[in-house]
């Protein structure tokens, strides 16, 4: 099975492709690597589970919200096309936000992720932030920096992924995984 | 030229196809009446306008968002197919909102709506919501029940436009044509 982890932006959206792997347990397998717009390639796996493919979908700030949109859905639907995953993962929305204009523009992104999952007949899940952070580090309210270097430490990748969208994604895929074993 | 009003919504988006009346000045011409689940047809036009078509489009709260999503984008791509816009009009972002949540909710369909708009290559005007009660009433704080009251004044309803949703759509695309003049 595989999963398809998506933080969600009008700036960056990251994105990452995990595969269970098949009774492999935590060594898992590298399929491939890449990524639309500059990803991240990834190394190797973390929670049984393989990282086939993560990185980032750029979209100009120059461009207007609706053509971002246009550009996110082609983008989305080629790695959708590619990967073909069961299940489309992000986080719930939360409560409060520091930022309720950002968060209202994400908005439009993260609604655009779903119609295309949906549309696309994928199973959607949504994931608390606090249940991916404590997934991945044990600590609810890891720091972004903490969450690259999580990803980084269970994947034994070189470096940190970049930007931490790449990671965030990667989070929510594993944790997505791991509850649906 | 027909401009559609969209005041985008999860539970209910309400919309408005108003079309400039060639010449006809106040007066206007009715073309059509009616809208998809059960929307408030209209009489006659404004500001040199005629409405064309007004209605919600409601979406089950027992959904999930995906799916709603999914059923915003059908319903409005029958309404755009139907009228054949040259401008979807929608109101702008404001810098504070009392219910971030239901924002970010929102904003999850003004997503699909931008996306379909530039996808079937119509225009995109931006209102801001201050501009668009002030054309209508002349008061840029204008509340919802003084929009429906307007909205019934300047068309020459038997009743106020129910719910608020199409009254607020009506306002929009009567604003922007009015701008697009």
């Amino acid at each position: 099975m595989k999963v398809l982890g998506i933080d969600p932006g009008l700036r960056v959206t990251g994105y990452a492709c995990v595969e269970s792997a098949g009774g492999g347990g935590a060594a898992g397998r590298v399929v491939g690597a890449g990524g639309a717009g500059g990803g991240s390639g990834a190394h190797r796996a973390g929670f049984g589970s393989a990282l086939v493919e993560a990185g980032v979908i750029r979209l100009s700030s120059k461009s207007s919200v609706a053509d971002r949109l246009v550009e996110l859905e082609r983008d989305l639907a080629e790695i959708i096309e590619r990967q073909r995953p069961a299940v489309v993962a992000v986080e719930k929305l939360y409560a409060h936000y520091a930022h309720p204009t950002t968060a209202i523009v994400m908005g439009h992104a993260r609604g655009v992720v779903l119609l295309q999952a949906r549309r696309a007949g994928l199973g959607i899940v949504e994931l608390g932030a606090t249940e991916v952070k404590k997934s991945l580090t044990g600590n609810g309210h890891a720091s972004k920096s903490q969450m690259q270097d999580g990803v980084k430490s269970l994947l034994g990748l070189p470096r940190r992924p970049e930007p931490a969208d790449v990671a965030d994604a990667i989070a929510i895929a594993l944790c997505a995984m791991r509850r649906a074993r």
